[in-house]
């Protein structure tokens, strides 16, 4: 059978999201995908370091463990296992994923999927071409590491988030770190933990610039402290090949800087992945390198829909997959609740972090009138126990109808606690509705209780 | 100055919060403590406990790393470290209520306080005893632990969880906990991390009797896989020194058994603690052995007020809190909008359990129509990340008006995750209001909107 009601072309979490919502409504479903089934989350991009992360974690638990009263003696770290145990894991969910896909009787079929017409997707395999026709297409082929055209990023040893999750039979002895936003934090986190010496290099004036200032202050503070080297506001000029690694040249206030690395890795962003899916001749509207849609995900090619990734001003795996979900309800005919505009956002650092909505000064520029509440968890039974660093919990609300407009955790578990926030803001709730629930005892969502006085506070003065 | 307008006797979670929320009202207050400021939450209970399962967490860890490529030779146990651990965190949280006091103008007035008529506190100590009079009187003096009149639970080496919280400066090569409820799971967990053989003794017929059956049967099968020995139904006898340690001797299901163990734990409940509390002559009304309050947290003896677990049904630290603020709140004719009936309880067993409201079978006991909804983890990133035991949540809402009733989970995480479902239950949403949040990928929180899909779909089937 070649022909679908809907074939998806990318494996990844909106199009298997898309795939299994489309055939759990009853369309005939393809998936297209030249690689594993998960796609870059799955297989090379959140998963994977947050498997890695999970080693590293367990390695600073033992090394910090005296504090707690557990101490052990050459401490080991193998690489090999801890890159094995990361493929174990994405073998195991994309397993899952075509599971899924088996039971719901989506076809999944390997190869590189392209558009020739509005209804047709030629597919190319090692086994061939092979045509399929589809009352419509969905693209959701995702994005790639960015790598920009800066002299030497193209010598061995620099990598970006791809090659470096490839693995590594050892431990670098030191990295270097373009790019100082949620990818390049991580693996700092990463590398730092396990007694790499690690330098960040960031283009713009702090760490996480695209979030609340106080996020990147207090996590700089704590990397610093942790004894990684953190460059901001400069501009790398050209990476070179030295004696003992990579040197990596950059300017900061018009000064010149240098950092030296085993490695480097080349953490500066990610643009949509667009090869070989349309066909010659077929040439939809862009929006600077993503796929132009409209407000249902439509392309300018009429049966052609894109999610995540590829046309998304959002790249997170979370939101490829509640796009995947809703365009299909959509062509369904299906009402689909989930708010879309509403994208908690994740690091796994060390504390995490996760915000949602909009910072203090972002509700400012945006001339909305609003009131922030914080707590500083120094005094949060669960944050002394673990002897942890500075936390802290901000919540932001519109003034005058105290609806909470935003949140910005920096604390463990608030990977785990934005979605509090998220629910309240889909439902308009305000900060005295919130702040109705009791908090158990001891957590670290206490915290949130206080922050929520103190916003109260605030808001009724 | 021996005139207060509101005098706290106990300085335990309930009547510290009181206290300080009375200062910020305006009220001048003291507060009359006989042993630390903390109460048995910060000193002898929630806290320690919490303390103790990180330190056995952080073992586990180490032991179980190697599946994540992190490996260490002779892990050493050091109990006296451990316990200095607890006590430190103990002392720093005790030393912040103080501070919190004296920033706030609270008097700390130490000594064991008796209430001698409606405005009358005699207070007695090491340097004699004082007399201070108060317009109201809260009595917030909690509770301890219970020892049923069992042959041989008065032998050296049968302990309540006081004792025990003392510390010991050798790890118990075996340990019989009498009690499968929240305090005898926490340090089997505790124990049997640390490698000592465990047996748990519980009346009833399941671990965690009063929670949702598949609670206890869950955790049950994740014990026992890792070698705790557990009796249900089982109903001690005696105990008694033997050659080797105690033996605890019980019948189960009219067979008589026994259990040996260099250590015995008694965690059979606790009870409200009145030593002292009430003056000569002075009777206020009970409900069984606790003070019978009204609904403002009056007892029968005017301005004199009770709150915790001297008087309350549930005996929760942030109950205590929560019912201390608001009988400030309600002498102070302030509003106070924190929903006292929506209670969250933790449980923190590897993985952690959050219950809050009710269960399926509460609900159909009391004939409400209810739906539930439930996801199990063993598709969930970052369980299979960490190598988790089996995980679930499950999700109940009413048949009617979709309206969240109550919600059990079990996994990572879970005792910050049970607030964003005690704030649903407060502000009345339905199910199809939670699930509009778009939820973070890879987080334990992702179950929830599985959970929450499979709970509107039964809801509308």
């Amino acid at each position: 059978m070649n022909n679908y009601q809907l074939l998806v072309i990318g494996a990844g979490p909106g199009g298997y999201a898309a795939a299994l919502r489309a055939a759990k409504l009853g369309l005939r479903t393809a998936v297209v995908e030249n690689r594993e089934a998960g796609g870059t989350c799955l297989n090379r991009g959140c998963v994977p370091t947050k498997t890695l992360l999970h080693s590293s974690r367990i390695y600073q638990d033992i090394c910090s463990g005296s504090h707690a009263g557990i101490t052990a003696d050459s401490v080991q770290i193998d690489m090999g296992a801890i890159f094995a145990h990361k493929r174990q894991v994405s073998e195991k969910l994309s397993g899952g994923i075509l599971s899924l896909f088996k039971s719901a009787k989506v076809d999944f079929i390997s190869g590189t999927g392209t558009i020739v017409d509005a209804n047709t997707v030629r597919v190319h395999s090692a086994e061939g071409e092979q045509i399929y026709t589809a009352d419509d297409i969905l693209i959701a082929t995702g994005s790639v590491p960015a790598r920009p055209p800066i002299p030497g990023l193209d010598l061995p040893g620099v990598m970006t988030s791809d090659e470096l999750l490839n693995g590594c039979d050892h431990l670098y002895r030191s990295i270097v770190i373009i790019g100082g936003g949620v990818i390049g934090v991580e693996f700092a986190t990463f590398y730092n933990d396990l007694g790499c010496e690690v330098t960040i290099i960031e283009g713009l004036d702090r760490l996480l610039p695209t979030m609340d200032r106080e996020l990147g202050q207090n996590l700089t503070l704590i990397l610093k402290k942790r004894g990684v080297k953190i460059s901001t506001g400069a501009l790398v000029q050209s990476v070179e090949q030295t004696g003992h690694g990579l040197t990596v040249r950059y300017s900061a206030k018009e000064m010149p800087g240098q950092a030296e690395g085993e490695a480097v890795l080349c953490a500066i962003g990610r643009k949509p992945c667009l090869d070989g899916v349309f066909g010659e001749g077929l040439q939809p509207e862009m929006n600077g390198r993503s796929i132009r849609v409209d407000s249902n995900f439509q392309t300018s090619i009429s049966h052609v829909y894109a999610i995540g990734d590829v046309s998304s001003r959002i790249q997170l795996a979370h939101v490829a997959s509640a796009q995947g979900t809703a365009v299909v309800d959509l062509l369904c005919g299906k009402e689909n609740s989930v708010n879309l505009e509403i994208v908690p956002s994740c690091i796994y650092s060390r504390p995490e972090i996760a915000v949602v909505g909009m910072t203090e000064q972002e509700a400012k520029e945006a001339q909305i009138p609003v009131k922030s509440g914080k707590c500083i968890l120094f005094g949060n039974a669960k944050t002394v126990i673990m002897d942890g660093d500075r936390c802290f919990m901000k919540l932001i609300a519109r003034a005058d109808n105290h609806c909470i407009l935003g949140a910005q955790l920096m604390c463990e578990h608030s990977t785990d606690m934005i979605s509090e926030i998220a629910q309240a803001m889909a439902n308009h709730m305000t900060a005295e509705q919130l702040a109705q629930a009791m908090r158990p005892h001891p957590t670290f969502e206490e915290a949130m209780a206080e922050a929520l006085n103190d916003l109260i506070e605030k808001l009724n003065h």
